[in-house]
């Protein structure tokens, strides 16, 4: 049986991306090694990871005034990073709170300077994203979530810093490479790669050179992006492995025809789920319709009374695994991200209807 | 032909580990989906983590009261945590500098607090390693760097902390699982899992439970231990295949009997290629006699004159690959961690051999 796997991160990837991992575990370029066992400074990797930023540059046509940076440690660093690398001591930062990932890159600023939530859609379940929010004059930055993973919201325009001193920020974890975005519009873009990019274990920083060696305070030189700038993501050891699915991830986009392909095929898939909870009387959306995400489709029985896990079983006896929602939400949610075939969400609203019928 | 890779890190991993990661990358456990899918909340990836953990603990016999932590940033990240969770402010701690990395260490240690520089063999090109080195009476912990992967000294013997307040904290990335530790003698190990646990991307933390939560200072919630300690290591997104690949690592090493048995033939491989850097009149050792790794083997050409890169080049054709000196030491350097083969280091015996003939 045919297995879709709709979990929100670690997620699925493409079959080609599968084999030329397992096949490079046993041997890597007719190296006679594995490239588990590839030292960092060989040439075959160093030039891994210049292949692996040129590939990401020309998909998300990032411009040469940007640095791209392969580091551990997930978003979550970043939260920190972000603040203790950007903002000047006394200084402060506006977030938007659209869910549980800002709430906690909130806090984490919050520790280093001074946080405004200029927006914050808390109060109804993280259900819409706040729009028009104001920003403060002091502020050094905007941080937005740009796909709120648990609630299913995403932002279809993004806000613009309201003048030219600022710069927007934003964690892009779960709708990275989902579409094309215009990285000038950012000052530094970061992403976990276990939801559209690879596997767990390697976070994507993309940030404006300008950004670089500000040296407000000291700092954990692990922690400092210009550590990272400086040795080309190489100032340690990094995760060559997820660095290598990362590439097999980009090639696998390209040969597809680029971000404009995907975002195609996504809007395609996300409208075909929503149509059908929207159509389906058994089921309903529990997102404002202009916010839902192409990404992460949360929904939820309409009426009181039915089990969810009882659908559950039965999605799962189908091949239809991790529809669970959050444990923070309950309900279901089908994570849709770039390496879900059209064939899984097809088969996804085959099983409501079955459903329904029963 | 049959490669031998002697590479310091990313470095050579046993068959038997390079086939299930190749196996997990296409399919994990008949579950339909491969191990670089899969969510870390999935009862699989928790039950993998438990079973590393366990697997880690009955094989090193770590006390009851350690936790085992499995995170990311290297060991360089730990330069910084270990101040930051450990040292109360204007606190101190001793470290005795053995090579490249305890330098790192001690530098970012004195961005936290003062440092005492208890014993330095930095003069002599670290070629040996600092004994009988006095602490200080206000210093919390000693660190030190268990075995020097740069210059090939390490530890035969651990120093004791000279009151039963303080503790002991080692770096032991070039040489854990390599032999039994009395891992009650240290307050915190930690460890790169890329030299003889794994893959790139993943660190060890062995801490003694009363160092967890002390809170000296506001830290980075990601760089706080008992952040992860509360999580089981899941607080956010942990590099799973990684994790897997130390796993598969663990069980070869308890099928091969464990350390005791692991320990017996890296004394051996140790034995067999210092012998002959010791006859072979070709060849010299830098390295005290007393301090010489047993994982990582540094030697140089006892004259004047003769080429590096020919030898080089001699061997690499034979398949001995990643030969070559650390570039701030020059020469030639064998790293035979745990998964090279004695049959490699006899392949390596020959190759010297053939050269002083030629």
């Amino acid at each position: 049986m045919k297995i879709y796997n709709f979990s929100a991160g670690p997620a699925c990837l493409p079959d080609s991306v599968l084999s030329a991992a397992s096949e490079a575990s046993q041997e890597y370029q007719n190296s006679g090694m594995s490239i588990l066992e590839m030292s960092h400074r060989s040439k075959s990797v160093v030039s891994l990871f210049n292949e692996t930023s040129d590939n990401l540059r020309s998909l998300l046509l990032i411009p040469s005034n940007y640095h791209i940076l392969w580091l551990q440690g997930g978003a979550s660093t970043q939260f920190s990073m972000i603040p203790l690398n950007l903002l000047p001591e006394g200084g402060s930062a506006d977030y938007i709170e659209t869910g549980a990932w800002s709430s906690k890159a909130i806090t984490e600023c919050a520790k280093v300077a001074n946080v405004n939530v200029i927006g914050s859609s808390k109060k109804s379940t993280f259900s819409f994203i706040p729009k028009n929010c104001e920003q403060n004059i002091d502020s050094s930055y905007l941080h937005i979530t740009s796909n709120n993973t648990i609630y299913g919201t995403q932002y279809k325009e993004y806000p613009q810093v309201d003048n030219p001193d600022k710069f927007l920020v934003a964690d892009m974890s779960s709708d990275i490479l989902s579409k094309p975005v215009n990285v000038s519009e950012f000052g530094l873009i970061y992403a976990g790669a276990q939801k559209n990019m690879g596997p767990a274990g390697v976070t994507l920083v993309i940030i404006e050179d300008d950004l670089i060696g500000k040296n407000y305070r000291e700092i954990p030189t692990m922690l400092n992006y210009e550590t990272h700038v400086q040795k080309d993501s190489m100032f340690n050891t990094p995760p060559v492995f997820s660095v290598f699915v990362v590439n097999e991830t980009l090639k696998w986009l390209k040969d597809l025809g680029g971000l404009e392909a995907m975002a195609a095929i996504n809007e395609r898939k996300a409208g075909y789920l929503y149509s059908e909870i929207d159509r389906n009387p058994l089921f309903k959306s529990p997102i404002a319709e202009e916010d839902r995400s192409f990404m992460n489709v949360p929904f939820i029985f309409s009426q009181d009374g039915l089990d969810d896990n009882n659908f559950l079983q039965f999605c799962d006896k189908r091949g239809l695994k991790t529809l669970k929602g959050h444990r923070s939400v309950g309900g279901f949610r089908a994570s849709i991200y770039n390496a879900m075939p059209v064939e899984g969400v097809e088969a996804l609203i085959d099983a409501m209807q079955d459903y329904e019928n029963i």
